[in-house]
């Protein structure tokens, strides 16, 4: 029997992966989230989402798939991860302002048993609507926006910020359910639906 | 102090009005939902929103504000509601199967004291990836398509699903979150950010 790890402390991966039934475990890795500026923003999400598995699968034992997965806002090709404190929080949600912006989330799945490694990532478009400076004020104070990439989190209060989106909604909370449920069923067999 | 009636059953419009922190209280409506297959689906939605807010409305007393909803699937102009039994859902779900179809959702606002009555709906592109039969019959057996109209619930299990959307993700849980807020802000000055 396989063990599923994710190798992540978001509540909202956990949440997501919960949500379909699947049996696994979260051991986060402590890998330290450094962007490589002169990577392309597809690249920097697919590295990291395998250090953090890598970081893992090196202390898993046999019989184990560990998931890594890590999530940017991009716009205008500046690449935004999570903010250091409300200040900054508050120059990223005024540039992502009324404007749509991309969300890259790239992950990793690793298989112990043979080291076998698949790296994938989705991107999905966001809309933000327009928002006055005290509703951005506002926002920061709910403290939502503090350990998520861009400075927002789509589904709590953010609902009432996104527009529209086009793409895969989970992505943007933190993991493409569908291409993840489909590379765990053809590449490692493992069947969730 | 006007109090907050949310005149729905659904445990999802529920959620996604606590998630934003707003103050209500629930009595659902016993209106019948019966769908006028002579009226645009946008009209239907309209219409059966405001049915179930005026049934509640019209019970509550002064200084209420009453959400109704209605939620409906549309493919290739028909209306899809909720499923009868497992061969509905059946039927429903293998003609939606690899394609794009429409979510509409229509909300009514009715403040008692006044009877100032607001009617939007929202509309979200919903294309779902291709299923094979057995996964199908596997989602069915889960039990999630059967409260629901089209006979998926996108947020839990549906996230294997539902491929790519453009629009409004809460609009598909069942309520449009962005519109909702700005209808009570704008109309009613209720602010919610």
């Amino acid at each position: 029997m396989t063990k599923m790890i994710l190798a992540s402390a978001s509540p909202r991966r956990q949440e997501l992966l919960k949500r379909i039934g699947l049996d696994f475990e979260v051991r986060p890795s402590t890998v330290e989230e450094k962007i490589d500026v002169n990577h392309s923003p597809e690249q920097v999400v697919k590295d990291l989402s395998f250090l953090k598995a890598k970081d893992i699968a090196d202390k898993a034992g046999q019989n184990c798939i560990v998931i890594g997965a890590d999530t940017i806002v991009v716009y205008q090709d500046k690449i935004l991860g999570k903010p250091e404190n409300k200040e900054h929080a508050y120059r990223m949600l005024s540039m992502l302002n009324g404007c749509a912006h991309r969300v890259l989330t790239g992950f990793t799945l690793i298989r112990t048993q043979d080291e076998k490694v698949i790296k994938r990532y989705e991107e999905t478009l966001v809309k933000f609507r327009e928002l006055s400076d005290a509703e951005i004020k506002a926002y920061i104070e709910t403290g939502e926006p503090m350990d998520k990439a861009g400075a927002y989190g789509i589904q709590e209060i953010g609902s009432l910020i996104v527009e529209r989106i086009e793409g895969d909604y989970f992505n943007v909370v933190g993991l493409p359910m569908v291409q993840l449920a489909l590379a765990l069923k053809k590449e490692f067999e493992v069947k969730i639906l």
